[in-house]
């Protein structure tokens, strides 16, 4: 019995990605397409400004574009909500879906650092969907609220696991070259960015430095606690790429580890928190690893995985920091957003809360 | 009366940038053109590919362009050599060059980390022209080799000598995001770089991390001692910008300092080693601080003080460092090359050299 | 004494064009800065997202951003309005400036094709200008408006100027690459072009194709009379440049000419129509001509005659449409929009309007 | 039973595509990858600098990369080789190949006017095939060298077929904005076209102008005889786009057509002389028109028919031609090269020739 699904914020970049996915997913069905009044209406085809590179879903093309609406939704049975709503929506739908009995997965930021909402980086702190008992007894919420991280964090955190793991991680530094589409269908007008970069996302050094902690935490009878051996610190900037954060990481490792024992420990994560629950989006190697001394790139590795999967390189050795310092590629709307967005959706039907 | 000066590697990009800040020099006459036989033979203008915003100056245009040849400088009483030469090339011909009685200003990597050898960023480290003594009489030259740092490393020393002067440093982090420039006119291939970015510059991280210590380092007798408290680790990567390198930098402090506090050190700087001497390349201000949350970015500020200023921007505390984090941005081929060269052989002049 | 001048929607890229030009004009002082209710308020410098390559002249930094205002124009005594505005604010505002004594010099497409309102490109028709004393007589104005034309057209009819009087022309047909610049600073968003062409501009083909007759045209009596032996076609496409058009011309001639005699037709326009009067927005060269294959180029080339130069290459004959085809490239801010609306401005005050 | 074919060429993009698309084919055994004897002697995937969107096929990453030698070649008994070769190479290469027997389909230039040599586009010509019998018999080959036209010319006359057959066309204009794989992986270095337009590929317009008219062409008696009625004149021009070239046709029609049955006539386009055979690689839709104003577009359409079908837009109606223009577009190095290379090889199995 498949389950019945929905998204909202439906004509964005997130929320074409989340249809992409959930078009033809064999465990959900998707039921409903809701977007802003102003663009609702319409089936979707005609509504949206599509950009990814495969033509829409034929399904979603003759879908009709509603207005968001929590009777319909409640009424309409749906199982899980999908949410790239803007912060100022989700605020005040999410809640609401919660507590009418609607499991939300919410790429939105609001909630995200609230220590009874799980933050999922499925391959790295599945476990902590837990937390989700004391969130409804708490809240009351016959449904839950779970949230995917940042795009940026949940790219790192997915390299930065198994060192976690093996050696013990301490300070860590990121400095990011970050993509268009994280800004939105149009949040960075081409005269701003061609020739150029642009050293500043707004909001987004804090996110990296805070949702790191919490998602590399561990969770304790009933709360999160976050990883306080950790500290971060970041400086993100916007290039000129379409698809794909790339990150320069320098991290202080508290055992000692040469370069070809990191590369090591990174390819054989098999990410244990889902590995085996064949979750259909869960990709074969959370992280591929390169050795050649020019990837991973964008263009070429941003796909990796069906665009799930990390790509490390040049591991090397950092005496400064003492540990390691490397390159990690992610796709930041798929693993960093609706991709690991549907792949906590399926965690939550394969552990039979929904 | 003017000095005699020639370009070698005159078709390249740093060739460019020499020969456009040479042709209208006050203190210097361009006297000769010269490049690989292949090229060589027809006049200048016909020869280059010129990529610069501002057409190739008139007089530079009709000079012809010769082989390298030696005899033929010395002959021309040439007092100074640019040498935008290739490395292979240079580690050759500079030192004949120098043995001849001919000032050489370098912008090639041979040679640069060598004891006796003057590494210059003049506002940072004039004084270490004074080992060019020690360079003449050991190596029996009655001409001299003078280094233009690597690029990134020219950039990153200025913005943090007043940093190292005020508050002492220790660990530095650098990560880059480097312009296309800095390859050469055709190193980076089009269909390599649209839509992405390349993790990898050869060579480049090891050039940072130890040309640094030199530049901070001090004169002191008769040698240059590299700076031992200072500690740096990079990473570098290629992105789709024309000019300008755009580097996060994270300091350690030695003595506790506050954003506003490194601000104002900054842009008290005044590069007091060349100050008052009056150099004609000598930018006003060579560090600019901006204020905006989003700047500094290439295509906007790289020809801030002709190019020779940085400009540095988003100064923030760093409490995983103990210190702070900043971006800063030069011209890689003016700041990072040319122009360096030729605010070095101004001073060369200043100070009687020649 | 100079006249005083206002410009109007200051905040986009055509007004940042216009204060860059009228920052330090011989003729005019700029005395205020006007743009919508909801940008004006603060002053200019804080303000604006400045895009153009050299900083906000001081002067304009400074000055205050102020809501459209006539009465205050009319009271402090503006000789001359620089219209950038959006088409519907325009339409409703450059008349009643008009009407109350302004000269108006607009870039907005209304009214372009109306018989009284002259559309100049001084060089090719500034003889039109004598319909401002039909339509001043005509709509009972104490001003008027003048119209900057189409950006494309502007470029256009300046390099088929020389082959209309020199050789006649029949059919044209204009392909075009067309930079981001020209849909204003925010008009397309990066995600829609990187890697990509949009080969459509709304409204442009029609403006291209109507204005090229009424510029080629001529002043008889009290009208301007259409080019009737011209017909013009034109496919319109935007690329991924920041500024400068390039157009791909094909043109029949009425009597036979070669190439080389095309050229040398193009290299002889002084542009009659201005020529002696020492306008100083006028350019050495209208018409600058390539001989290299590979030029013009957007990048190397837009600037030349400080934009107001448009600069053709590749003359070669065409058998197909009887005649030649050539490329030709300008500078789409400053020859199509506010540099030809400064020329224009001059001309007025060379011909004693204001 | 599978053929037996070979790729010469193997590490240029074409070459790529090539190996990209027979890989897994179903009728053909990739056998040998040669290159020049520089690249040759490892394994083809550690020697190529691999930069299609899917990764190498591993069957061909393991293949040895050998140097080009016919007698291995006909030793190896293969059937077909595709031939990615330059032309000076090619030149020499391939009348020996065929007179040893092997079937050659080659994107090489030289040899495509001849008069018995098969240029074929197969939806439009795939009946010049029989053209072969006639040049085995002059040039006594026991095999036989067939072209695949220049990408800007399959592209243009695929969409131009239909209207040749039902309204009769006259004069051709096209101008055409073209992607950088066009010029091969390092023919467009990045610093020459970054906010930038190179209005010139050598050689282009005079191939799209020639070849036209053979692809249209009557296969008679024992010759091709090119289109007498058509003639064609074309502007070329490079713009920074990674593949997919877009072309602005101006056709004049020789019996009056709406816009409306221009695309009727389009869309009922079938590719009449392959319809039916079943050959694998053929589109199902050779032409797809789109009814947006702004498409077709590049990244988005370019892969359409797994980039074997062209992407028409924008039809309207041209009075000044008195026919019609129109946006065409075609991914260069699959239907503009590889791809119509391998649907020639298909056609070559299904007539029987091999």
């Amino acid at each position: 019995m498949k389950k019945r699904v929905a998204v909202l914020g439906a004509t964005g970049i997130v929320g074409q990605r989340f249809i992409e996915l959930l078009a033809d997913h064999p465990w959900f069905d998707l039921e409903f397409l809701m977007a802003s009044e102003r663009t609702a209406g319409k089936i979707y085809g005609e509504s949206v400004t599509w950009i990814l590179e495969k033509p829409i879903p034929r399904k979603a093309y003759e879908m009709e574009l509603l207005p968001i609406n929590i009777d319909l939704l409640v009424r309409g049975k749906v199982d899980i909500v999908f949410s790239a709503l803007p912060s100022d929506v989700a605020k005040n739908i999410e809640p609401q879906l919660a507590e009418r009995g609607i499991f939300v997965v919410s790429n939105a930021s609001p909630m995200r650092l609230e220590p009874d909402i799980p933050l999922l980086n499925p391959e790295v702190n599945a476990d902590h969907i837990e937390i989700l008992e004391e969130q409804r007894r708490k809240r009351g919420w016959s449904g839950a609220v779970m949230k995917v991280p940042n795009c940026t964090t949940a790219i790192a955190t997915l390299s930065l696991k198994p060192l976690v793991d093996e050696f013990g991680v301490g300070k860590i530094v990121i400095a990011t070259m970050q993509a268009l589409s994280g800004a939105g269908l149009t949040g960075v007008p081409s005269m701003f960015i061609l020739d150029n970069i642009i050293p500043y996302i707004e909001g987004e050094e804090g996110k990296v430095e805070s949702e790191t902690l919490k998602i590399l935490g561990e969770f304790k009878g009933n709360s999160i606690i976050p990883n306080s051996s950790i500290a971060v610190t970041s400086s993100c900037h916007r290039v000129m790429v379409l698809e794909g954060h790339m990150e320069a990481i320098f991290v202080e490792l508290k055992s000692k580890a040469s370069a070809d024992e990191v590369v090591k420990v990174m390819e054989a994560f098999k990410g244990n928190k889902i590995k085996g629950m064949g979750l259909p989006t869960a990709p074969e190697k959370p992280i591929i690893v390169r050795r050649e001394v020019n990837r991973p790139q964008p263009r070429l590795d941003r796909l990796e995985g069906r665009g799930m999967s990390v790509v490390v390189g040049r591991v090397r050795e950092d005496r400064v920091l003492n540990g390691v310092k490397y390159v990690v590629l992610g796709h930041n709307t798929i693993r960093g957003a609706a991709g690991t967005g549907v792949l906590m959706a399926e965690l939550l039907v394969k552990k039979g809360y929904v």
